[in-house]
């Protein structure tokens, strides 16, 4: 979408989910919508109505027959969410209601608003910076209490203060480089290089700090990627059912039943997983199982966590050490659950154990939800590290994401040309280049591309 | 559902569909919800807010972590729908949002609303009377304008007005017998005996204008039933697609393509018409089709209007005769339709009309959309006939229409009763009866299962 539209227009949308319900919010924002609304109501007294006030009344079409009782309650310039005039109009939620209320308003003059453009006027009006603007869009897809934690955070402005703040200790260094190069011609130096360079190192490891918080927010939004791995016949599909509590996977005795991924999400403690089933890790014969086997390696690449189950009642020590070796080493978790315990009594697992060393073994039997609670706690436990990890501020948005890479990209090359002496305007350059980058995070510099990319991903009415 | 329950819980419900959108509504009522709400935003001024009025604030759960932004609007009993003190919460429309909130409230002591509760309560606090309260859920589900303007006629209490109207003259009428009733021992006769049995045939031919209305508010309210009839391969298909404006029907050149009948909506002039294609009349020799004929019968019988279509060019005027007769003293109108003149030059339509008599021909070529326009206005012609002839007040509800027959049955026996010379307290047995029939409609008199039934239908948070 195109965001030089006029911020004066008069825009309308169904701001409630299409549907059948009780009721319907039709939202509008603009300078002529009170006024068009005291038309349709024949109520003159609206245009006198104080700010945050509701108001019954038949919304009638210009023939004067009546379309609906309906409530409005009027939102005045500037104490509003768009800084504008605002009206919703409460209306039964029939289609063909809604239909005839809009389409009257575009008679009058309205135009349907874009997806996001309310929002998109609550940041231009200076009511919202960019990233708590994201953060709207975010809040709405939550799906787990710290995927919404996260992104009710970023609205309220916590991150945005975070990058704020790191843009102010930028300015207040790069004003002492850009006092130099204005007595560039008497070759002084007014910074001291040394103290600069530590200045810009305290910076460079503030942003990385985000940078890093990043797998945590992404995992957050997405759901902690975590993989069920193991051999054919381990049980991978059981202990998915099990984590599920319910039938998703189709079990079977005949290993090589899981031919492609399953993915499921579940929300432990607040916390989002992505669980993916994976087919048996194994040279399968049959071509289509073979491809199972491409995904399982590629989905074990990506993911936060492995689970890898193995059946105690038929895997050796040495199997196991074997097994495990490839996943060593790598950037994931891994949980090594030792399945089928129920089928041996007493079961020993000091061998297997000592086998592998430092990683401990869970013991468990998937079909009998036996050792389940044992792994959901050290789930949990995993996530609460990662949290704590990324510390308060998170990154929970690609778009930031790349922005702070930048930024630190720029603040590298900063700090080797602090260290190799080179002249204080290409420092300044790079400098600029950094504030930049965090400036577009909060909005404070644009592009009409950013703007549109990312509004238009936002629903009609908000 | 029970509607025994008190009418003092704080019920509370999400009032708009769910899904994806920018904001959700949650709708409370009861003596409650304002000082809940007023602990949950943590504004105790919330106590002292005037009604009709909206508040921003910060919904909090009990350790004061911020759930989210909402706008809380407030309307005071009795200025309210349910004339108790109501609540409007509109926040994001996230689901885990939404669940929070109401999971809060239910904590409070809040439980959730039965489907129509918030109107039974409207309906027993004296907002609206039964058939005003039924006229809401119709509203909802409105999906032409005429079907909408019954709804909103009898929402506004139009229907109502007609049928006090009645039940003020039979209680007129009734209170003469009564005090003849009383006088018992002494046989007097107040009422002229001829007089009142002209006062009761005028109430019964009142009873039966609103009886007959109900063909016309039943045809708004579901589609007026129209049949495309006639033998196979004479174009019936393509007639529904060129109705339609789209390829709906599976055309093809070979005889018995449609085998199920097939309905569609469309809405001419503001009313709506249920399209029904048929399977081609003729004794079919695969088994399915035969039940698609089947079918076929079963629809004309029920229908309002038949279009019986003939293939001009294949057709002789003696077996278009044969071919209507059947149709002829039926309920139905018929508008019989000469399909494929485009293939002939000049089409002669004259042997055909006079075989047929007095229903007119339309020409028409489906195929290139010629003479639907003629159809078309002929169809609008035919409804706006039957809503001049259903007259103002219309029946649009089929219980309204059983209780009006079960009304007219009791006046029938008061009018024979009158003329046979019955003694007065059988006269007054029966138009109690009649009182009482007339007094279930707005909900003078109700029952519990009724009440049940009624508000069952409605959709959550209405």
């Amino acid at each position: 979408m195109s965001h030089t539209q006029s911020l004066s227009d008069t825009i309308i949308a169904l701001s409630t989910p299409p549907g059948t319900g009780a009721i319907a919010v039709i939202r509008l924002s603009g300078p002529n919508c009170i006024q068009w609304t005291a038309e349709n109501l024949r109520k003159p007294k609206l245009l006198e109505a104080e700010s945050h006030t509701a108001h019954f009344g038949l919304f009638r079409n210009p023939e004067g027959e009546v379309l609906d009782e309906v409530v409005t309650t009027v939102f005045k310039n500037p104490s509003s969410y768009t800084r504008q005039d605002v009206v919703e109009i409460s209306a039964h939620a029939s289609d063909w209601i809604i239909e005839q209320i809009i389409q009257r308003y575009l008679q009058q003059g309205a135009r349907y608003a874009e997806p996001g453009e309310f929002t998109f006027r609550a940041y231009m009006n200076g009511q919202l910076d960019l990233s708590q603007a994201e953060a709207v869009a975010d809040l709405i897809a939550a799906e787990s209490q710290e995927a919404h934690r996260l992104a009710l955070h970023q609205l309220r402005g916590g991150f945005s203060r975070e990058i704020d703040h790191l843009r102010q200790q930028l300015i207040d260094f790069a004003s002492l480089i850009e006092l130099e190069l204005d007595f560039g011609e008497e070759d002084v130096e007014f910074a001291d290089r040394e103290q600069l360079a530590q200045t810009v190192t305290h910076i460079l490891s503030l942003i990385q700090q985000l940078i890093d918080s990043f797998q945590w927010g992404n995992a957050v939004k997405k759901g902690i990627s975590t993989v069920i791995a193991g051999r054919p016949n381990a049980g991978k599909s059981t202990l998915l059912n099990a984590l599920l509590k319910e039938d998703r996977a189709i079990v079977s005795e005949i290993a090589g039943t899981t031919r492609d991924t399953i993915e499921e999400s579940i929300v432990l403690d607040g916390i989002p997983f992505r669980l993916i089933d994976t087919a048996g890790l194994r040279d399968a014969a049959d071509t289509i199982e073979a491809m199972g086997v491409k995904k399982t390696y590629e989905k074990i690449q990506s993911s936060a966590i492995v689970l890898f189950l193995f059946d105690l009642s038929s895997t050796s020590p040495d199997q196991l050490k074997a097994d495990i070796a490839e996943f060593r080493d790598q950037n994931y978790h891994i949980i090594v659950l030792a399945n089928k315990t129920d089928q041996l009594s007493a079961p020993e697992l000091s061998a297997h154990q000592k086998a592998i060393g430092d990683i401990p073994i869970l013991p468990l039997s998937a079909q009998f939800g036996q050792g389940i609670e044992s792994l959901i706690q050290s789930l949990i436990q995993f996530a609460r590290d990662s949290q704590q990890q990324a510390g308060s501020a998170i990154v929970t948005n690609s778009r930031h994401h790349a922005a702070l890479t930048r930024a630190h990209e720029d603040l590298q090359r900063v700090l080797e040309g602090l260290q190799t002496g080179i002249t204080g305007d290409f420092v300044a350059m790079d400098i600029r280049q950094a504030l930049y980058h965090l400036g577009s995070i909060t909005g404070e510099i644009t592009t009409d591309d950013l703007l549109g990319n990312i509004f238009s991903n936002f629903c009609i009415g908000k």
